[in-house]
């Protein structure tokens, strides 16, 4: 079992062929950087006839059992994800809207402030905001898993507190390995461990020690030591693969429409592109790559199965179901 | 078994309780006269939060299985339809969208032309758009009901024709019957009626022989005569009950957005609002007294049951579920 917590490629067949060429059975897809509801809902249509046009290569993944059945019949399984909440703008009755149609995972904040919570690049992060609290509840009932990849320090611990079910933080490093903005401190990753939520370790080389240079060892070993941190079940692969997009789409990302000035992000003027990325992995073919170096790290059979796939195969299945009562036996709560 | 092909209630607590006293097991209800989709998925919201609020009497039907589940479980499922395609304004991919949001039913036009296919009210009819059949053709794929219950002769001909699928006019009479432009003529019943489609009878007084005067014996001795014209599995009830609602809907059912004069529809500028209903057909309550009256003209127990409930529960099945392959198990085709 292979499941990437994960990617923004610059969706094609090639790119689907190259995840069934990699055994990958599932992917956590961002389908919003900035977009609004109308917007989000033209990249479902797009996506819509993505599922359509491939159905021997990819299907609509909306439950842990959509990943078995991917897996059984040579597929991948493509759950939907938000880096920000502008795809439900003002409105707490678009999270169960957007659930319905399919989203599994959103951000509360993509590196700015947002309506509900503070992201990492501001100079003061004042927690959950009032709006936050509710829409966090409202993701809990629903099933639509707080991301908190991009949020600050204390919006992040507040946000595991508050949240009722387990949350992740999909893409992102520790900050002890690298201390990039984006990676995340021992104590996040800790309070994330004991909640029973995720990390995903991206493979971006801004997130990387020595960046697009960083070695697969060196990105094992740092494997290996959150395992002793977090618990070896509380974590996975969240790649950030940005496969064949152009740098357009990385200045889209980190601009979006607040400003009208540019913001390089993780990157500076002199290189405000997408970045190289590490030799053993460019692609979806990549994974047994990342496999084989996680047992060289010493970590076990057992262990890496559940970081390479069997971790997200549980955690889906414990957060994507609703807890309402009374509902389309869809989505009763199976807990 | 009681269905019921059309309602747009005040919707409230009292009314699904009415529903629950009746002993009806699903109804079709209008979510949209002219509303954008925007203001389409505001109205799902309101649903969603009265399914949140009253699960014990209401549940959000997807399939013919949920009114299974509704009868079951001693409550009424709630079935989607838009009476205008105002909700997916010019955007086919929609059609996906808003069946995935539980849309089941959608009028191809409402009184006036289209972009897919002409009103009743309008001089002239020419057909189904070159967007209309495109749209036909993406509704039979998705499992979205063709509804031509306000559509004119031709259009409403040349949808059954050009539909793979079974098409519903959900409330209307016959014209024979009762001369309104809303009725419709012996040709069209007779092609729904052959090409396995459904009429459900409204009981709204402009499409009643001798108005809120018409007597239930008339009504359905109407009834049996359509059973000979179209076949008896192939009628339903579609009362049109627009309990509880101001006479300010009526107002913009007619006049939406279209026109900055009043267009009275079928009433008139002596009496503009809702006409009052039969004295024998007055809320949810009273579906028996019709189940009464249909066994009284000499329609057989078999032939009450289908008009009263089993034979839109048959079209649920044939029509609710999606032909493509490859998709979720959810929507795969039954057929």
């Amino acid at each position: 079992m292979i499941i990437d917590g994960l990617q923004y490629a610059n969706w094609s067949e090639k790119v689907f062929r190259q995840m069934r060429e990699g055994g990958v059975d599932a992917v956590h897809v961002t389908i919003v950087y900035h977009e609004t509801f109308r917007e989000t809902v033209l990249n479902i249509e797009d996506w819509n006839r993505w599922f359509e046009r491939y159905p021997d290569l990819i299907l609509h993944g909306r439950t842990a059992a959509d990943v078995v059945l991917a897996k059984e019949t040579g597929r991948t399984a493509i759950f939907f994800g938000s880096q920000n909440p502008s795809c439900m703008e003002d409105d707490i009755g678009l999270v169960e809207i957007l659930h319905t149609l399919g989203l599994r995972f959103m951000q509360l904040t993509y590196n700015n402030q947002s309506l509900l919570a503070c992201g990492c690049y501001e100079d003061e992060d004042s927690g959950l905001t009032r709006m936050g609290r509710a829409v966090v509840a409202e993701m809990n009932r629903v099933g639509l898993v707080v991301d908190m990849s991009h949020s600050g320090e204390r919006s992040t611990l507040e946000a595991i507190e508050c949240s009722t079910r387990p949350i992740a933080i999909t893409h992102a490093n520790p900050f002890n390995w690298h201390p990039a903005k984006r990676n995340k401190s021992d104590d996040v990753l800790k309070a994330l461990g004991e909640s029973g939520g995720m990390l995903g370790f991206s493979v971006y080389p801004h997130h990387l020690r020595h960046g697009s240079a960083c070695s697969l060892d060196d990105f094992c070993g740092m494997i290996a030591r959150t395992a002793e941190l977090m618990g070896p079940e509380r974590i996975g692969m969240g790649s950030d693969l940005c496969q064949d997009q152009p740098d357009s789409v990385v200045h889209w990302m980190r601009n979006g429409r607040w400003t009208k000035d540019v913001d390089y992000g993780e990157g500076s003027a002199s290189t405000p592109g997408f970045p190289e990325m590490p030799s053993w992995f460019a692609d979806n073919r990549d994974f047994g790559r990342i496999a084989a170096g996680l047992r060289a790290s010493g970590l076990s059979e057992a262990d890496v199965a559940g970081i390479m796939g069997n971790n997200w195969l549980r955690f889906f299945e414990e957060s994507f179901v609703g807890l309402q009562a009374g509902a389309h036996p869809d989505s009763q709560a199976a807990e």
